[in-house]
């Protein structure tokens, strides 16, 4: 059996890097800057004030002077006289700072006439200046290669000026669920048969690590038809990466294994509980070589070798964080592990705010329970080395809601 | 001056609960539960094998045992004959029991005859069978109303056959950036104007908190022609919440306080920097009456007013976790704060495994740095009491990446 670490460096080799494509500043929340952007322009564009009050020559303004008041500079006046000797201009935060000021007397610190004004307290000169430049100057790098674009750099974008980001687009990753005993919801149940879940589990999952995925399901368990509609939609274009769950175990009829082996996928067995049993490799569909990663069909199976193996190089091609965080919790009972493979169990987390987390275990090892890994928020992380733990120990775990 | 926490429960108290819709369960991703789920049948549906394997009699498959191979059963087959004593059924993952089998032997424990099969380990009785209902019973709530959807959610409704899930929907909050200053990015630049970006940036925050934004932008700073626009818009359904920028301060052009005043919408100064001219209040416009959120116009002000205020209430409202997490870190550098205000200024967290991060603060305490907003991940969240802390000191900081 293979180490878990071993595998996901075999998995990780098979993502492909995302794509560059150019979107619209609000279009690139949440992905990854394709390249360094310098800005076009200097921010602020022109030395503007940061107050409400009146643009003076610093020594005019002593306290009680009285000013006349020459002009008044609404924010986005575009044509700004400079200031004579002995006169104020009134101005608003925002509004250009007129040549030959060197002073802002907020309104506070005056009467706030409109004609003429009376200094109460004399300003300093240059502040409530916001110089041009001061928050970046034209040509410097404004947003950086590799940055996860957050609301403030969609908005520092559109100051910018900037209509288009290159970014990394998700990856687009083709889902397909096998098993003859698979039925859409919403149609009837014969008995032997049960609800396909792992297709929009798993695309729910894909969304949710950012990548973009489509399901193709209720395919006949025939390895001839399997590849034949595959190779048709890969055909048709806009696949990154294959997902397959079932199929890959040791049973007699197991289509996924069938349909791959000798056209390139590995099957093997993975040192680890859940998801043993796993494939992987590159395949050629429709005249496309395609990588193809096949996860066991239970669907804890599936969905905890999503996060151990496929998750992580994901995000890693798509440029955002890899890891989810672990921490260190303790054990709220014990817990026994099986020898020589490496544990993920569910659990729910009780965060304390000094640090020393506790977690339970949900639902015992079995790959089945759907109902206990939908109220998880973590997965304990359990080395193969160790079969029993006592209530009190630390054990790692991986936060699942973060 | 208001206190943070007052205003914060002011603004709290204007956002309406979100409304509850029906959705696939593709769709309630990160969406909370409206309602509990109870499970329409039980998870697995019926008694099935956990292994590929032969299901027997216990009694008949005792080590060294030849039994005759009566049937094949795999995943999906939905009549499925009893077992006869001394007979045993080939069995696979998923695929039910037959009547009259107590125990599963794993194919690894025979020779995998298809017509006779020897029994090389005899089986321990009621291992490998995945008993109907041990998921979940039939009538059990599968799905608690308040629960937040992760994948493993969406697979399980979809287990149960399920095709709809009452969710509560995202708040759709319409936009609107005032200001004569303002000019669309792509367009030229003359002196005076800036690009307007506090629309793209807290739509793009707005998103990020799970809601629904619309942007309305470049209104003439008219107060009549504002309202009209506005009331035209919200007449046309769909709106939720306001949020306006710009126009809330003490200047003499301020379009969002002389449209509002007199109207519904309280404007005050809150004690905090940046942010501290806010207003907010309910509106009648187009017929309706709608609650109306306005942030200062510096785009620095605003994102941090969007946090501290109206984010938490959105998500609580949403039925989303409110709060960022919060964390203690020690100041890298010696930090000035105004007596009086509570201050957010924006960080960079050094996150450190033992727990003792480290927090930088980015650009000082201006309003008007969107570039260091861009590069923030934190706010250091100041007290008003404090005027100066050293090198070392531990300061609260809210976590922006989670």
């Amino acid at each position: 059996m293979r180490p878990v670490e071993e595998y996901r460096t075999v998995v990780a080799a098979l993502v492909p890097a995302a794509r560059t494509v150019t979107v619209a500043p609000s279009e690139a929340l949440g992905r990854a800057l394709a390249r360094d952007v310098a800005a076009p322009l200097s921010l602020p564009p022109f030395t503007n004030s940061a107050m409400d009050g009146y643009a003076v020559r610093a020594e005019d303004a002593v306290a009680g002077a009285t000013l006349s008041v020459a002009e008044d500079i609404p924010a986005g006046r575009t044509t700004v006289p400079p200031l004579a000797p002995g006169t104020a201009h009134r101005i608003m935060t925002g509004a250009p700072v007129p040549d030959g000021a060197d002073a802002i007397v907020p309104v506070e610190n005056t009467d706030a006439g409109t004609t003429r004004v009376r200094i109460d307290l004399a300003p300093e000169p240059g502040r409530f200046f916001r110089h041009a430049g001061s928050d970046i100057a034209a040509g410097e790098t404004a947003l950086a290669a590799g940055e996860v674009a957050g609301p403030a750099a969609v908005g520092l974008a559109a100051a910018l000026g900037i209509t288009e980001l290159e970014v990394l687009a998700p990856l687009r990753v083709l889902v397909l669920s096998t098993g003859s005993e698979l039925v859409a919801p919403g149609e009837p149940l014969e008995p032997g048969q049960i609800y396909e879940s792992n297709a929009p589990m798993l695309a729910a999952a894909l969304t949710e690590a950012g990548a973009h995925a489509e399901v193709l399901r209720f395919v006949e368990d025939s390895a001839e038809v399997l590849l034949a509609r595959l190779a048709e939609r890969v055909a048709a274009g806009g696949i990154d990466l294959l997902v397959t769950t079932g199929g890959v175990s040791a049973g007699a009829y197991e289509v996924v294994k069938d349909a791959f082996t000798g056209r390139g996928l590995e099957f093997t067995k993975v040192a680890m509980q859940p998801g043993m049993p796993q494939g992987c490799g590159t395949v050629d569909l429709g005249g496309a070589s395609v990588p193809v990663v096949a996860f066991p069909g239970n669907p804890v199976s599936a969905l905890v070798s999503f996060e151990v193996f496929l998750r992580p190089a994901l995000r890693a091609a798509m440029g955002l964080p890899a890891d989810r965080p672990r921490r260190r919790a303790r054990l709220t009972a014990p817990l026994d592990s099986v020898p020589g493979k490496r544990q993920f169990q569910r659990g729910l987390l009780i965060r304390e705010p000094n640090g020393t987390d506790s977690v339970s275990v949900l639902g015992g090892p079995g790959s089945h329970y759907l109902r206990w890994l939908s109220k998880a928020d973590c997965l304990l992380d359990i080395p193969p080395e160790v079969q029993h733990l006592a209530a009190g120990d630390p054990v790692d775990v991986i936060d699942l809601d973060h």
